[in-house]
């Protein structure tokens, strides 16, 4: 609507000065070595170098591979859109599982550890938060399947940042009752096929949320299965996890729309 | 985001050329009677004079007391934003219940007579197809409340539209398998906590548009109540139905960008 109304408004001249100033944006991409107790963690921070001053901050937590090309990409998006970015690193650096099971085994022991969970998330939220381009007023984390659950966990842990958004994360958790703590505002967008998210723990969530008073809102993707924002994920449902172009742009505006509200 | 950018990049000047333009803007009101069978309805068709040529249609059903002033400002919004719009009348010319009670019998021959219910939503979308200004490929119908049933129950009924919004619209339907029929993409923004429409008909709403393969998304607002868009729904949640002006601007926001994808 914006654009057609730009159109029909006769600002096209706008439209491609704002299509050349993007063209104009110098991403930079730098490794960042941090701490978690004696465990060293290897994050990615991600700007436009084109953009001067202070900007919000976006915290992104990774799927259960750990760090990689997809996170590093969406961080460039966030990058582009004017946010100073951390990709975090919560397994450990070097520490990036090539299989599912490793994957499994690796996500299960932080899933099984929510303390442990938490610190990896604040260190990397630290990290964020010290930048010299950060805002730290304007501080959000986002993250997928086990990103989601893991800001969820960095909420539960009372972290003092504007929001957490969670794309087809897991919302159980051990701690309903650590919902109390949460200042952030919480947004869950979930695949309503998920087979990892069955409607038991989005009912729990939904609860947890609600008994703590917290400001959340969650909103489900008809034909949505697990990994709906993974561009690798193929396209059959029917194996659980599966990229939906639909569930995918329309999570990323939401987004969107939610970093407006909590940034403004 | 998008002022912050456009104000960032040395756009302000153009901030106060939008401005001045939406300002010249000239809203029509004109009443509208048409018929369902042999009763006389009486809707009210809005549009802004001041844009020229056909637009996308929007049909907008009102809440349980009937069209009255909440849907002629929706409208207003809504022609404000570039749409010509009908809103429409479900009970007939001169039927405007007062009181609750009223309401409550008046909407309930409707629940009571889903056919009927469509027939005289049909009735509207046909005014509002046939209306000069109307791009016809591009028409969507949105409801609170009595007015969400409704149009959820218009698609129900195989109507030809890019989409419906049903704003804390009762969900339950007597013919679920009637979902096969639905051309519509379907956008439900629901208060989490409305004790009118309750986590089993949701569930039930989910499982129909699931198992009749409808583009659909739900939206739960936390904290939110029946009526959360209604600005004269009261702040006091425990009486079940309250405004809740944080649902009611993310709702409407939702519905923007829903229309923004349906009508591109």
């Amino acid at each position: 609507m914006r654009y057609l109304f730009l159109m029909r408004t006769g600002y096209l001249p706008l439209l491609f000065a704002l299509a050349s100033m993007s063209a104009r944006s110098e991403i930079v991409f730098k490794p960042v070595e941090y701490k978690q107790g004696d465990t060293v963690l290897e994050g990615l921070s991600v700007y436009d170098d084109a953009v001067q001053g202070k900007r919000p901050g976006v915290l992104v937590v990774h799927q259960w591979k750990g760090l990689g090309d997809y996170e590093k990409k969406r961080a460039e998006m966030l990058a582009r859109l004017g946010f100073n970015v951390l990709a975090a690193d919560i397994y450990g650096k070097g520490v990036r599982p090539q299989t599912m099971p490793a994957a499994a085994a690796e996500a299960g022991k932080y899933r099984n550890d929510r303390l442990l969970l938490r610190a990896r998330a604040q260190a990397a939220l630290d990290v964020l938060l010290n930048h010299e381009l950060t805002d730290r007023k304007r501080v959000a984390a986002i993250g997928y399947c086990f990103g989601g659950t893991t800001v969820l966990e960095l909420a539960r842990s009372g972290a003092d940042i504007s929001g957490v958004v969670s794309f087809h994360g897991g919302l159980a958790t051990p701690t309903p009752g650590d919902a109390k703590n949460i200042k952030a505002k919480v947004l869950a967008l979930h695949g309503a096929d998920d087979p990892n998210v069955p409607p038991k723990d989005v009912a729990a969530f939904e609860e947890e949320m609600r008994q703590a008073g917290v400001d959340w809102e969650l909103v489900a993707y008809g034909g949505a299965v697990h990994s709906f924002t993974d561009w690798s994920a193929g396209s059959d449902n029917s194996r659980g996890a599966a990229y939906n172009e639909r569930a995918d742009r329309r999570s990323w505006e939401a987004m969107r729309q939610f970093f407006a509200e909590i940034f403004k």
